[in-house]
């Protein structure tokens, strides 16, 4: 499958597309969005994790010069206030009850920031306090009272559908619960050794550089927003809901995106900026602080509990999976995310057993959503940590039980589901010999992990619509509804439309997402630009090129099958027709523009577990290599090998920037990042506090692996990627850490404390 | 003809769709588009109404604290300064000399206004003056300098083509001429009268309230432009061709357009402000005063020489003519114009020949371009005066001599053309009846005339792409490449979806046009954009409604023929389905949007005259009593009757608007307005100098008859229109006149000095 057609753009790996503007700064993001009359907009926030809120009074901010609107709970006039991904529990403001500190309480629209600051304070609120509930424990206790009891949430059991239905939660404080089981438990019965171990995941930060942001304004009855945004058409069904207002009367528009990893997912900023124009009259900016964006959307914190039975020689033969969730105070994306966490639990192995079960918890603290990886990260540090353990307990290479448990191509990832399609041991083998696994001399104090993940890609559901355009002169203009977040799609999906029709990148320019303009798109997630869409741009610009191939062939009289499209020239043998003059003079004026939509989607297949077929899997392997201060407890990480599948690579820097960046994401996960609270308190609050790895963390050799094994759905066989590179870096490290000292940290970070504290037990056991 | 399906939005006379915005000032004009930094422009113009410019230094003006650029004829570095309509003679600033009074010779990027207009002092322009040629006998005098012998301008003979060719001129200072003949010359001779008149049509300003201007911004090498420009594909591929840059770094937003009436048809203040904002490096708005706009663009003045062969009872056999357009300075729309007034002057009657020339001569006064009319004005002006005249020499009532000579239904306009759509006389009937034309007591001082006019409209050889969405919850966005110029392409082409969708209107929008995004249009004229746009976008919604059914019928299991779409839900019987549910069932997570692309271009046919068959005729009738103060020669008119066949109206208030604005500006050019030259100089150079029809200027009885006879290629038989109620005014008018006191003025406007003098130059012959 390694060979591929020679191509002119794809593989040619040009620089971004993107790179200059962002360079020099000309590149324009939400928050250079300025109108004229725009106001600026400051958020009350609660200081209680948990209390009815008895009194709202805005009357003395309302009289300040400068405010023009002051909005609290008072002004959901005609509105659907409450919001959310699936289930409808979060309010545009605080209704009854605040549930974490940061809650939204009333909000400023003011000339300036400074006089917006000074009206926050004068804003009255009397509450009272509940009991607090901050741990997953705490909320699941049998006395925790319910978070939700008021103000009921709706929505609906079904992630895939939608409705306004009173919705019930599965169990008290429990908004979500995730099922699946397949084979037979009586699996377990014959395996030769059953162990069950808990992992537990930090709460962390996604860190986008660019803060949640949004400028909302009102035209008459016409509601236009600019938002960094991943799922502008996301955002557009949430507030036609929330604002009980027809979706052709709100536009949206998503400038280039500072980074998101799955935070910008859903409505942030969107309904209170609206909400603050509408009473304003006139155009709102709300930018939250960075503090503030501490305060809005967090990776979900987990405990997994799993039970898996091998036999003797190293075969897996079941697991059974206990997941919880800290959802924070509201749901958002926490059933889809339970979804994902849930079903990529048991890597890419075959099982004859699986039993599931993941939670999500509301607890009194910030919110939990989408992040990179969706639930996979959680997984695949559980999953792969237990692997290593199994396999030192057996007394097999853990290189070996990999490889025997590995599924094949083309084997389905469970039954019913679309088959793996990646060679999954030629991509753990590529891995373990750049790290020099394999011949390795053994030394206490520095050891070697490995780490194989599969990700299920692609949105399985997602429809694509896109257009391509080619001007008289041969200039092509692209648009979608994928946002460009900073994962390349600009670059990329130029790229495959220049493939197509045979032209240089720098005449196809793509259109920045206007949910008016814009062919629809679900958003910008799962990896799916790229293949997904990127295939509904590749049949667009294909129909293009039997469009202007059909035109020329009628002018030069001919079939068009004798004709080649090269740089807006028509090829017939040896002769060259440039396309501009033979369009002037059949079209006359300034002349056309060939146009055509491309539309792909993978028919749904309701036979599968998840409701429909994966369309591609995200391979991924990861290797690490550290050296343990058996003194210090420190970590030195002298070598990260990472390798991903991208079936084919559209731009091989793009690819490689993907992965290593998730990379380094994964290696802030396993070693530093954390967000720590003190019961309801967050004591890391901001970037100052909250530690992500510098340029000095690298680690000595730090090495991407680019395979394109080339069966992917998408153009060119590219599957897209982006997420596995964060998936195998945390248990790679930690099986790394045991493999040097012998000890074993199930508990992220992996930091000196937890590894001294792991050597002195070694100690003390060894002494015992 | 006239009966016409009951349909549910189209002729519901809903009010306008923009109507609340503009009337409440929150509709959004290229004026009120502000960027981040962006500085203000002004700039300097000719003095002189010819001149070598021998030196121009900007040094000091560049010093000057707050100016950011000054562009002169020194910053063409990499362009192609020299742009036009088809001809390409007219610098984006002055480079060997200028040609008008107000030619632009540099220009000031500042911080505010009032610095770019301290600096326009500080720039030096040494003028060498050259012969000034004001008037149309000036340029064709066999002495006369021609006007572009050193720059000159290239571009191509045939206006339906483009090239950069050097271009050679018919004759000296006549840039273009358009020649048409039919029939065999002999006719003459056979004809019992052959009469010989001269008529001359006024220079007249378009008056449009929003000026000309745009707001420039360069991102590294990608070009925005926001302007009030009704072909923004045009100018979009003028400015690849002056910045030598590819057409998909050039991106065109046009919000509402304050009128145009064809003067907004083509660059005007684009090229100038990206020049000023690639130098300035900084956002440019360039917006010109209201006495700028009188120097940057006007309708044609002409001369009209008719020499016309009938019969003794009025038939009408040959005609010749020789029509002399006043060009201005430049090029312009003039070849097109000149085209269109040459076809046109032959009105809506059988001839057995026809021989026609019609020159564009370039004169140093402002350019000349697109009018509302498109030549038709000075044509209908010129030819039904000369048909009264000559009723009235053969003694035939100018009613009957019509009656006589019109068209008949279906029968070819000239040979090889479309036949006419209207059933003329009806429609002369209908006029003439409700003026009491027939049945008049005739009395001195009291006249009636008539006027029957015919425009091909539709911009024959213009394809049409549109786009229409419908979202998960039945909202609906039409786009295309139409602009609301305010002449209700908004009101109309979404009004035509919800026809067709079958939904309120309030369901439906339009994206305001984006050459990045919406589909090509050639541009919105020649009364195109209803019936031929709404014919493509028709094509759309059709489509999507055909995708709904289908995806209905799959959910439903049954025939999509057994399904009615009403307000997004599916009728089966009695059964009602709501559609969002349905959706969302399938495609999960925020939903869908059903897309389709229309097009729609009627197929070319190179026999017809011009190139292509006329898609549709506008039809327009009109008469006038008026009673003429033989004491002041002051004219009052006492009823002015228009009527125009719109096939079918899609909204009537939208029809009667567009029909009663042409015909007060029709008013304008018969009895008040013109631009008053004193050799080179103009005497009006502004709205408080030139008279235009107020209020109290309006007839005592004004009244539209609208015509829908359902002939039409537009969605529901539209044809489109607003361009024949300009057309009758002036020449009914003027027939009037004759009618009421017996003098005949040839020469607009219809000023009381001219009447009166006339009145004594009759009393003198009456005494002789």
């Amino acid at each position: 499958m390694n060979e591929q057609t020679k191509l002119r753009t794809i593989g040619a790996n040009l620089p971004r597309k993107d790179a200059q503007e962002k360079v020099t700064g000309a590149a324009i993001f939400t928050d250079d969005i300025s109108l004229p009359g725009m106001l600026q907009a400051k958020v009350l926030r609660s200081p209680h994790a948990h209390a009815r809120v008895l009194r709202v009074d805005a009357s003395k901010a309302q009289a300040l010069p400068g405010v023009v609107a002051v909005a609290t709970r008072d002004d959901f006039d005609g509105m659907s206030p409450f919001y959310g991904y699936l289930i409808k529990d979060q309010a545009v403001l605080a209704t009854d009850r605040v549930r974490y500190i940061g809650d939204m309480v009333a909000a400023v629209a003011a000339e300036n920031d400074a006089t917006a600051y000074q009206a926050l304070d004068l804003i009255e609120v009397e509450y009272e306090p509940l009991p607090s509930l901050p741990e997953i424990a705490t909320a699941l206790a049998d006395d925790a009272p319910e978070l939700f009891d008021g103000d009921k949430p709706f929505g609906v059991a079904n992630p895939y559908g939608t409705g306004a239905s009173g919705y019930v939660y599965p169990r008290k404080n429990v908004c979500y619960q995730f099922d699946y089981e397949t084979g037979n438990a009586d699996a377990f019965a014959r395996c030769d050794h059953v162990f069950e171990d808990t992992f537990t995941f930090s709460r962390l930060q996604h860190m986008h550089l660019e803060p949640f942001v949004s400028v909302a304004r009102w035209t008459i009855d016409e509601l236009e927003i600019w938002s960094a945004s991943q799922s502008p058409f996301v955002v557009r069904k949430e507030l036609a809901r929330v604002f009980a207002h027809p979706e052709n009367k709100i536009r949206i528009h998503v400038p280039y995106i500072g980074g998101g990893y799955g935070a910008k997912n859903a409505c942030k900023t969107e309904p209170l900026a609206a909400l603050l124009a509408r009473k304003a009259r006139r155009p709102v900016r709300l930018r939250f602080t960075a503090e503030e964006c501490f305060l809005t959307n967090t990776q979900h914190a987990s405990i997994h509990r799993l039970k898996t039975g091998v036999m003797q020689d190293g075969q897996l033969i079941a697991r059974k999976s206990e997941i919880f969730l800290n959802s924070g105070a509201y749901a958002d994306a926490s059933p889809l995310v339970a979804e994902k966490a849930g079903y990529r639990i048991n890597g890419s192995y075959r099982w004859q057993h699986i039993d599931t079960k993941c939670y999500c918890v509301l607890t009194t603290t910030a919110p939990a959503g989408a992040f990179r990886g969706f639930g996979g990260t959680q997984a695949a540090w559980a999953s792969e940590s237990q692997i290593d353990m199994i396999a030192h307990r057996l007394g097999i290479d853990p290189y070996d039980i990999r490889m025997k448990n590995l599924l094949n191509l083309n084997e389905p990832y469970v039954p019913a589901e679309s088959g793996i399609d990646s060679d999954l041991r030629e991509g753990l083998s590529l891995v373990a010999d750049r790290l020099g696994y394999r011949n390795r001399r053994r030394r206490r104090g520095r050891g070697m992990g490995l780490s194989v993940v599969v990700k299920d890609g692609g949105g399985a559901n997602k429809p694509a619509h896109a257009f391509v355009k080619a001007t008289t002169t041969g200039g092509v203009i692209v648009g979608s509804g994928t946002t460009e977040i900073g994962q390349g799609s600009t670059t990329a999906l130029t790229s495959i439309a220049a493939e197509v029709l045979n032209c240089e990148r720098d005449r196809v320019s793509l259109t920045p997402v206007d949910t008016h303009a814009s062919p629809y798109d679900q958003g910008t997630f799962a990896s799916s630009g790229v293949a997904i869409m990127g295939k509904a741009i590749e049949i667009a610009a294909n129909k293009v090129k039997r469009e202007v191939l059909a035109f020329a062939a009628e002018d030069l009289d001919c079939d068009p099958g004798d004709l080649v499209l090269q740089d807006w020239t028509i090829r017939r043998g040896n002769e060259v027709h440039p396309l501009a003059p033979m369009i002037m003079k059949h079209f006359g004026g300034p002349g056309f523009e060939f146009v055509a939509l491309g539309y792909y989607k993978l028919p749904a297949d309701h036979d599968a577990p998840l409701e429909t077929k994966i369309p591609y899997w995200e391979n991924g392997w990861g290797g690490a290599e550290v050296e343990v201060d058996e003194e210090t407890g420190q970590i030195r990480v002298l070598q990260l090998i990472i390798s991903s599948d991208f079936g084919r690579a559209i731009n091989e820097g793009a690819c490689r920037g993907q992965d290593e960046g998730g990379a380094m994401m994964g290696l802030g996960q396993a070693l530093f990042e954390t967000m720590v609270y003190d019961g309801d308190t967050l004591l890391t609050p901001s970037p100052l506090h909250y530690r992500v790895p510098l340029a000095s963390d690298l680690p000595d050799r730090f090495q991407s692996i680019l395979q394109e094994q080339g069966r992917g759905p998408g153009p060119f066989g590219t599957k897209g990627g982006g997420e596995s590179g964060i998936l195998t870096v945390a248990s790679a490290i930690a099986n790394a850490v045991e493999d040097a000292v012998g000890v074993r940290i199930t508990d992220l970070p992996i930091t000196p404390e937890k590894v001294l504290a792991a050597l002195d037990r070694q100690k003390a056991d060894g002494e015992a």
